[in-house]
């Protein structure tokens, strides 16, 4: 019997796993304020690595950065129905720009100071944005026009839980705006299937890319894809969307262009994005009992050493501290995923055991650490964190040379990342259930874990899929998306027997 | 007599001008929305180039990035009292989570969702960043503590200017908590050189680093030190901040430590930060009547390469493009600056011309047009940005052969931020004034661009200092600061007769 490092275990309290996990790994906690939170060194750290690798890509595909205000007038939100619909009941509102005192020592707002027009703070920013392209889009040679912005984002929520539900989190929102509806999709799917290989490849998480429902689409859109993983609970985290919204956006906003026979069309367009939710999806699909297991292209520090340093004899801790530099340097060479490895000499303060185990939490893909005998040895002790124990619940530590390791390091790191989606992705597999014929049943309040269905269906509209929807709402499932790449329909709708056009996967979600 | 590319001109309208040039460069725009704009594609990616070189310093002085909540309570602010004076009359404050309709097609915030305590929008984050201290700092063994976050922030403005007033703005904050003075005060300062160097350096934009006297400083500091950069019409720009914060931000939020005594002690704090106000200075420092010239180390592309296609004979215009393509790549393989030269080949919709004179505007360091003759004769047609004119008015364009120009364009580069940076010192230099004995007439209404003054004073406190502040108010003038570098204090207090004990600059200000 293992003596993990977390208390809460993924079998048996999946939702007390995941917080105790946030707190150990350091990567974020409650900040006070509600619904928000503080993102911690090593959480925002994970974070950033999205970022740059998220941001390259969206460079590369030839979309500009660019920056839109925080505050969106209300008037902006009224033009467009569907979507303030949707957003109308979650939003924060700034009604005040001046505090006054009261006069018994506390601030109130300045009732001389209210706004004529409430601001509301950015749930996203279609409307604002659509503003800004009404103003630079002229003629069908500014076209296609592709922005992206990294931003916060609020919608206010009132049940919260870290990375997937915040009043407040970080994303980047991609816009673009086409002459045609053909344009506009290919963008859109080119979207999603940059959202599917970064799931798939920085961050290892196997992912379904699919069309959402009708019921799930966002609001105001005519069709809304999406990335969707399977924790570890079984449960569906929508990762990622990619919507086109036809040109009902494009007329609320006023996005005209001149075509090529001199006449006023109205654009098309997309947006698309990914948030600090991602951040979660890793937890819960690489997150054992002793805390995150991080993938190596995503982590802030690939490798740390952690000399043993036993203040007894100058000269010995010394020498391991130069042994230990010597070692840094030589694994920072070489390149694994095209980039220099990222490596910490931790010379904190702590226990070298603390320091072990509280990177053990963070998931740091390799942990080294350097005694005066392996010193004298040119050897070091070795924890691959994605495979910490042996057969007998031993700590697998190996002793490799110190060369030999250095040289395989890069290639070492590539094999975590690539055994963590291996081990994912098996998971996502085995737990897609093709042969349900009683949904009841099949999620049955003692089922613990049941992963997703596949149905197929007749993708009805209207009523029927009300009640559908409601149908499944009682057992607590929702349809998350109808996958791109599932196999083609060839029978009848589970739901109403009329012949099935799809499959499209059923489960519980975040 | 030169036509320039932009109608309003420095020497003319300082004001008309940075306004023109900032539409002109397609920098940024107003956004709709009061006091925000929008930050375009040219001017987001300078700010990225100041992010990304600003970022690596942040990470080497061995600071971490978090991420911190955008909504402070307002009992936060009302803890430290000299703070919340010094911000209550600007910010904007959210009192409601919910838009309703009001039933007649509007929306309006939902009287049932008004929040119990307000939340304030961040105009800086000293005290929900003093919150997370105090829960993270327990003993001596966690110091220093050295955080920061990259973010907006919103400070209501009644006068924007794009820039450099704006209500909403993007900055970087960093916040560092230390057992004593001594340790805090060397933070400070550490941040200080580090902006003062990173003006010279990456920005070309000479500036003088100084103490804020008593009554410029950050609300609730105990010393609040500048960097002041002067601008074309010869007024001062603070361009970045460092704080000593004393004690009164820990006590106000209880970051307390054990030190190694066992006794309990307040942490001594500091705050430093710089904004996208860098980039009005950028502007304003190296900006002429042709639009911007941007440094080369913050341009987020240092070449553009022209093809000048003719739509007429398709193999001619293929030739061209080839030989530009094979430059972009030969231009792209050295570095300057320590990284790969940022090349783009242009191969827009616009006519050549246009495209020429957008990138001047845009002030794109080095301007290569590349038409069919050159391809004939292996050569090229180069503009240098910052040394557009020849001495008869004319472009100095040069033709150097393609190889031998290749072989140059990084130096050629490196050269251009140097020659910025001269100008610049030059300017500053000749227009900061010692021996003024009437300030009165020295800053008259109809003198241009006067400059500065550096004085010597006695740094009275209280009602000396208070009528001095009132004195230069008249005048429209403002003590900058106290440089660090200025010579001794040898005479008399300018102001009150008593002996001087420091140097101080004074000018009109942005």
């Amino acid at each position: 019997m293992i003596k993990h490092a977390l208390n809460a275990h993924r079998a048996d309290d999946f939702a007390g796993w995941y917080q105790e996990l946030i707190a150990q790994a350091d990567l974020a906690e409650e900040s006070g304020v509600r619904g928000c939170m503080v993102i911690k060194p090593w959480g925002y750290g994970i974070w950033e690595r999205i970022q740059k690798l998220m941001d390259a890509q969206i460079k590369a595909a030839g979309v500009d950065n660019c920056y839109f205000p925080l505050f969106i007038p209300l008037s902006f939100f009224e033009k467009e129905a569907d979507h303030v619909d949707g957003f109308a009941k979650e939003m924060a509102v700034v009604t005040h720009h001046r505090l006054v005192s009261d006069g018994e020592g506390r601030l109130i707002p300045d009732p001389a100071a209210k706004l004529e027009e409430p601001l509301v703070v950015r749930p996203t920013s279609e409307t604002v944005i659509g503003a800004a392209m009404a103003r630079w889009v002229q003629s069908w040679r500014n076209l296609p026009l592709k922005v992206n912005q990294w931003a916060n984002v609020v919608r206010w929520e009132m049940r919260t839980r870290m990375f997937l539900r915040t009043s407040e989190f970080l994303w980047q929102e991609g816009h673009t705006a086409h002459t045609d509806e053909a344009g506009a999709m290919a963008e859109m799917l080119r979207a999603l299937e940059m959202y599917r290989a970064f799931a798939e490849g920085p961050l290892a998480m196997p992912v379904i890319a699919g069309e959402k429902p009708e019921n799930e689409r966002f609001p105001g859109a005519v069709a809304t894809y999406s990335i969707e993983a399977m924790m570890q609970d079984g449960k569906a985290l929508q990762a990622g969307t990619s919507h086109y919204l036809g040109t009902s956006f494009a007329e609320a906003a006023g996005i005209k262009y001149q075509d090529k026979d001199g006449g006023q069309q109205h654009c098309h367009t997309t947006s698309w994005g990914v948030s600090t939710r991602l951040i979660g999806g890793v937890i819960m699909v690489h997150g054992d009992d002793d805390g995150l297991r991080c993938p190596p292209q995503i982590a802030p520090h690939q490798i740390i050493i952690i000399p043993m340093l036993r203040e007894k004899d100058a000269d010995e801790d010394q020498a391991v501290l130069d042994y230990a530099k010597a070692l840094k340097a030589q694994l920072a060479r070489p390149l694994a995923f095209g980039e220099p490895v990222r490596v910490l000499l931790d010379v904190g303060a702590e226990k070298a055991s603390n320091k072990r185990w509280s990177w053990v939490k963070k998931g740091a893909p390799i942990i080294i650490e350097i005694g005066p005998r392996d010193v004298a040895e040119g050897k070091l002790a070795v924890i691959r964190r994605d495979q910490m124990y042996k057969d007998d619940g031993k700590l697998a530590v190996t002793f490799p040379e110190k060369n030999a390791f250095a040289g395989e390091a890069a290639a070492l790191l590539e094999n975590i990342q690539a055994a963590l989606h291996s081990e994912a992705t098996a998971r996502l597999h085995s737990n897609i259930h093709r042969d349900i014929s009683d949904l009841e049943e099949f999620y049955a309040e003692n089922r613990k874990y049941p992963g997703w269905a596949e149905m197929q269906w007749a993708r009805p509209t209207g009523a029927a899929l009300d009640k559908i929807v409601e149908q499944l709402k009682a057992l607590k499932l929702t349809m998350r998306n109808a996958p791109i790449d599932a196999a083609a329909a060839d029978g009848v709708c589970f739901f109403t027997g009329a012949p099935a056009v799809e499959r499209i996967l059923i489960g519980r979600a975040y």
